[in-house]
């Protein structure tokens, strides 16, 4: 591995933070608390707002290997380490990560291997993989960078600055804003599972709408996003998408909304804005669900939503045979109430 | 984007619907009732039977901005723009649709970079793109169209007019019916989840069986179809699966069933004719589900069923505080009904 | 296809089965007790720690139309046709179904369409597909072999011995030990869905963790693991995943644990060893569970486990109208308590 290093002086300044400890301290990497070995720095931040939760271990700080620690003043009591202090931790851990991200930016130009189809519009700055094939009558904008084996169709447009990664697919008429970042295995604008029912059996109607994407806008691994029927599939500004999503056709996600990993959404349903959806939630088809709603993971979500607050599905686990007798009894729980109901009756005449 | 236009006169007589309007307006695009604009054309179609939402909103019949909508005589009353009645408005709409899908169809013809292996019978009007991998002893039917950087294993066939999109998966042995449809990321054919456990860990057993597919199948993007460890895991005709599904190995799914997102069915279920899944279904190994089944989504289906009929499962949402109580209970529920039944023994006393 | 063909008698020496029957009988297939034809040989296995179900229904044993089955002493006086008799049938079975297993292995080399990055150092035995695409700094260990259209990013490391398939995506810093199955589609160290909201919207921060691998894992097609904010996401030795599953960032699973389909897990969770996740499970972000233990599919893991044991969660089906009725009811159900709670109250008094 590639080894980066900088002083505690030096990460100091190019964090903001106070040091308190050795300037001429040399830092190698970073690391959890927990995992942290002389040599590496580490962090301290706690929110509810941090969707990262590596680091946010306030119980590791008495006993970390860190050589030094980045933290606000409410913790740095309890630092037994070097400290870096700062105000706003969060600000201060962006900055400190970015100094160790060592991902490598390809250079600007298409390879050689790649295949791009007519009238498509290629910024000078952008950089396309081995072996892509684009289609005809795309754009690409300024500083984006298409990985290897990635395709794009007809009429599909991309903004600037975006990192569309190896291996996505990208269907025709896909359009995508200016900072976004679609993970591998990504499939937007397949058609979606709109059908019709006749005597033979289930016949496929076009799909003639498009996606629409977009700006600053993330979208998982595998995670796969279908054109819609007639209106476009819209995803907002700010939208995030973990892995292994299925957004059908026709669906509408409102801006800076976020969601986890292996949510389901079913066609035409429509998604607030500042929504926060928790893993493995089903969204059923054409329902509406407003602004700042959130879902618990595994949410089973069949009807609309308009006020803003945080909701729960699911049964949680218990031990197999007590889950058993209660789920029996769930099965009969209306005779149950019926029952309660009588005797209540009975026994207040 | 590239225009289609057509007069109201010509969409009539290619829909076969009558027409109460002015004959030479001229449209340019179809939308939804809710969305379309001036120079677009609309429709409306009611049914059970139809799995697509875009468009059944009558409720945005009156206040439409689309030039003319096409609709069945029941609704023409309340139509406020021009219209085309139709008696079967189902087919007019697909008709419809058709005659402004601009999808390409590529050339036939073998991409000049895409690799074929040997005793492969490829017919003349396929088409092959751009970085396919094909193995050794397949054969492609006439008209199939398979796109860019699709991967093929050995003793694979996929019939006539096929539609295997870019950046699939299909193994060795997977043989495929006529008219199917695969989309991008859909990996068919991997090796199932079989294993046997001894001193050392779990061992992987040998999957010999294959995957069988038949006519008019549709295959969603990222979808993944395990083969057999012994017998071949089976879709029989006009089987329709959606996005990121999961068939395990031995599976059996019968003819016309229709399966929404993100649904994993384990290891030798069989699933009748004609059904219907919800997405988010889970359906566990080994059990038999009989024809005309229909589970809402997110089933919990751990038994098998006989009877035709309408199954759900799940506990949709409640507001976060009322639903830990709910369960809290719901934890006890064997409890509460003893107790119960204590109660009205004694009273009954 | 292809044929294989062994006598009864060669089959028997090649398991290590005693035969019972025709020494000379010509076997050219392997099918189930249900499926098998005259000609081809099947199988009676049964055990609790085995996760094929094929071969195991031991209700079609008097019925088949295999010429011949292996199975253990206890059930050959039931076999109607020529036995193989084993002690350990597993054993044996793994046996007979590698006699009739004919992938192919590619041979040694390294594709001419393939591009290899600088200073990667790739064993001499191993073999890279056509279109391959691999990064700077890697190691890929002897006999280990690459499908085609797979991506490998930097500083990626392959152990010895393993398969990793067509369009596979590896990204930076993946280290994967020896004897790995990595399928289709599967996408390992995309950076996690580690976020920060500040006034603009949601920030990513960068993911410097890597993925960290054990020998003998087994990766299922279209599952996505990502790779740690800090620390690594690490898949200790003998861990197999199923299709189209969902690691988050700085997930740790235990040695030999075994995970089915659609399951997802979430950020920073830590499962134990040997434990056994059933299906479509998902399990919450930053919580432990212990060794040894399992849910069952579908289950809900909201808290950390730390006993060993069988743990389930869902509501399981029911027809429509009466999970309507009865969900109704477990939304009031804390009322329902409390009603009961008051009327034991009132009649004790």
């Amino acid at each position: 591995m590639q080894k980066i290093t900088y002083t505690l002086a030096q990460i100091a300044e190019l964090t903001g933070a106070t040091l308190e400890g050795n300037a001429d301290c040399t830092i190698q990497g970073i690391a959890s608390l927990e995992k942290a070995i002389p040599g590496q720095i580490s962090f301290l931040v706690n929110s509810r707002y941090q969707l990262v939760a590596s680091g946010r271990y306030e119980k590791f700080l008495p006993t970390t290997k860190a050589s030094a620690v980045l933290l606000s003043p409410l913790h740095a009591e309890d630092c037994p380490v070097d400290k870096l202090i700062i105000d706003d931790p969060y600000q201060g851990y962006l900055k400190l990560a970015a100094l160790f991200a060592i991902k490598a930016s390809p250079k600007p130009g298409i390879h050689k291997t790649a295949i791009i189809g007519t009238d498509s519009k290629i910024a000078a700055s952008v950089s396309i993989g081995a072996n892509c094939v684009i289609g005809n009558h795309c754009e690409i904008g300024e500083g984006t960078v298409i990985g290897p084996n990635t395709i794009i169709g007809d009429y599909t447009t991309i903004g600037m600055n975006g990192d569309i990664e190896a291996n996505v697919t990208l269907y025709d008429q896909v359009n995508i804003g200016d900072r976004c970042m679609i993970q591998s295995g990504a499939i937007i604008g397949s058609e979606g599972f709109g059908m019709i029912r006749d005597s033979e059996g289930w016949k496929k109607i076009p799909h003639l709408g498009g996606v629409l994407i977009g700006h600053n806008v993330e979208i998982g691994a595998n995670t796969t996003i279908a054109r819609g029927a007639i209106d476009d599939t819209v995803l907002e500004d700010g939208v995030k998408l973990d892995n292994l999503i299925q957004v059908a056709h026709g669906v509408v996600i409102g801006k800076n909304t976020v969601i986890a990993g292996c949510v389901g959404i079913a066609g035409s349903a429509r998604i607030g804005r500042n929504c926060m959806i928790g893993g493995m939630t089903g969204i059923s088809d054409n329902i509406v669900i407003g602004d700042n709603v959130i879902f618990t993971g595994m949410s089973q979500v069949t009807k609309s939503i308009t006020k803003p607050g945080i909701y729960s599905s699911g049964t949680s686990i218990l031990p197999q045979k007590a889950w058993h007798k209660n789920i029996a009894r769930l099965h009969n729980l209306d005779d149950i109430a019926r029952k309660l109901r009588k005797l209540e009756k009975e026994t207040n005449e």
